[in-house]
């Protein structure tokens, strides 16, 4: 191989491939490494860990064509510590890349491209595909995501649920204590239910760059694959069965205020500092009489917190939540105002944006005072 | 107590307050308490480990003088989340602490003033001062603790030593790999040796604001002040005997070359990659007849790597060194060139700036090849 590429776009490329690659001493050696391909006017970088799996398509100067596979970690950081702008030159010879700018020259020992593993091609033929925009699929996941488990022992619930009802796409996620739905395509032809692994979405997240306006998303089977500008996310599908969801959340609640969401996350911050005993558990409550919203924190060892925020209100209740997960919720629902529906201890709290119905946040009640 | 001050002036001050305070269940609960004293027009803060004391001076409206402690981590963060410039009210009724700003309000539970630790008064009468300008205080703590060691089994090693030499006042500091010297202060009349712990250093560093233009040192026999604006920083001193350094700084080298510091940055930043097998070594080295400097690390398992700096330089000579502490040194050092100075494989590389001679740092050499 015998190649020349700029700096600035091999060091990003081989960014996303670092963080993709293992790296550790323990497990196969070559999964720590990048695979190079030089090949017309290409330069095309793999990585995988076997679960999830980047490829990356960058336009070169391939003076000769050819392969290796090195420790992407290294290749990133050197790479990424040469000058920008400056141009890179990469040649292989007995199983060792040498990469060259300017004054800055290293040897890289490699393993032969030939004990890379070979990536499952996802089954085009059987592929049902959907386009998106950026800025839709990158709100959607940090929506969702969030009430993903962390929780190995079930693994469907540390994916996020794409699935297909009415005509229309959502994604989904719960982790027994919240639960997330968002409807983020409209009209969408083909169906699909597919659990995608949290973490190969947060990769998709990392991936995207400026340039990039649109995704092509493709399931087929077992895979989906993320096609976002000129880098690959794949990743297998988890095997498993969604919860049926949709029955979960509440037709309607029987109290709902609006309140502004800046205001509403502050309350709930400063009540959580006095939480830290009740593993932070904090009560809202709505007095129609005062026509105020609480949020508050009952008295513990070290003190109580009480903040009342004038609103519009014509019953009474009170719902004890965590106040973490609410505090994760108005973090995500990135809207001026919101609407905190609930219909007394038991039922779940409904969080959703004014003026908005596409996004729907539950967090369940904890057993309070 | 009774009192009220602006949020923003209380906010700063508690994040100071909060830093010393201990946070622990564990130890002595009073030691996490930040101790309000509200008298004539001002609040004064205070909070101690035992081994570091801060005092803040803050103009208050005082209707009501008093004294209360209240957990300083809490207190701290409640106030930092209220909204920025508006009035809090701090009032103390039966061992608690009422705070209010607005709608927001909170219920601390304290510990009575009389329980706090006694701060220790410096001796003004045996204590020798100086007066320093922020900047030059800033960069030299910088320059000099980098080289201070974390073995808390070799007391005097952990702290940077300020002792007065030929009429001017040094600070220096070494764990025995490298050697850091700085005459920080010229012209001193007063004499003085004493070991501070770099700790208490860094929380003086934290406390200077952009209002500050200059500090005063003050130490007795066992204890230094730094007084910073309306901050006070006070700790102990470290009881032992700082080795005689001056006699282990070369007073010349065989080889120098002047190289730019950034560009020396860099070549030992991509040096390292490859230095991780032989705990970070990197090899540097001159050659006379091709006018370079290099840096690299040797073939290890990884791979190898070298840059070839074009310079002036009349001699050959090989030297190995950690390339961690070359980074260190290179991170503090902050001129645009470098004299990097050494006379062959066992004695130390001298770092210093092109043009200054008031501050040197060392870095001991590894037995190389």
């Amino acid at each position: 191989m015998e190649i020349t590429i700029i700096q600035k776009r091999l060091a990003k490329a081989l960014s996303i491939m670092s963080r993709v690659a293992l790296n550790s001493r323990t497990g196969l050696p070559i999964l720590n490494n990048v695979l190079l391909r030089a090949e017309g006017n290409q330069l095309t970088l793999t990585a995988t860990n076997l679960e999830l799996a980047t490829v990356s398509y960058l336009t070169a100067k391939v003076e000769k064509e050819g392969t290796i596979t090195v420790p992407a970690r290294l290749m990133a950081e050197f790479v990424a510590n040469l000058p920008k702008d400056d141009d890179v030159n990469i040649s292989t010879k007995d199983g060792k890349m040498t990469v060259s700018a300017g004054k800055y020259k290293s040897t890289i020992n490699g393993i032969a491209a030939d004990d890379f593993p070979e990536l499952p091609k996802i089954d085009e033929k059987k592929a049902v595909q959907f386009r998106v925009g950026v800025d839709v699929l990158k709100e959607s996941i940090n929506e969702v995501s969030v009430a993903a488990s962390n929780d190995m022992t079930r693994p469907a619930l540390t994916g996020v649920y794409f699935n297909t009802f009415d005509g229309a796409l959502y994604m989904a996620a719960t982790d027994g204590y919240r639960l997330t739905d968002k409807r983020f395509i409209d009209e969408v032809k083909s169906e699909v239910k597919a659990i995608v692994p949290a973490s190969a979405l947060q990769e998709v997240l990392r991936s995207i760059s400026d340039d990039v306006e649109e995704v092509e998303i493709m399931f087929d089977e077992t895979q989906v694959r993320f096609l976002i500008g000129d880098v690959e996310v794949m990743s297998k599908l988890i095997d498993g069965s969604f919860p049926d969801y949709r029955q979960l959340i509440p037709k309607n609640t029987e109290i709902e205020v609006e309140v502004d969401r800046n205001e509403l996350l502050r309350m709930v911050k400063v009540a959580a500092l006095f939480a830290r005993d009740s593993g932070g558990s904090v009560v809202c409550e709505t007095k129609s009489a005062e026509g105020v919203f609480s949020v508050g924190a009952v008295a513990s060892e070290l003190g109580e917190n009480k903040t009342d925020l004038k609103v519009e209100v014509d019953s009474d209740g009170k719902v004890t939540v965590n106040s973490r997960f609410l505090m994760d919720a108005l973090n995500v629902l990135l809207v001026d105002k919101i609407r905190f529906g609930f219909s007394g201890k038991l039922t779940p709290v409904v969080l959703r944006g004014v003026g908005s119905d596409n996004y729907t946040h539950l967090v369940m009640p904890l057993r309070g005072q």
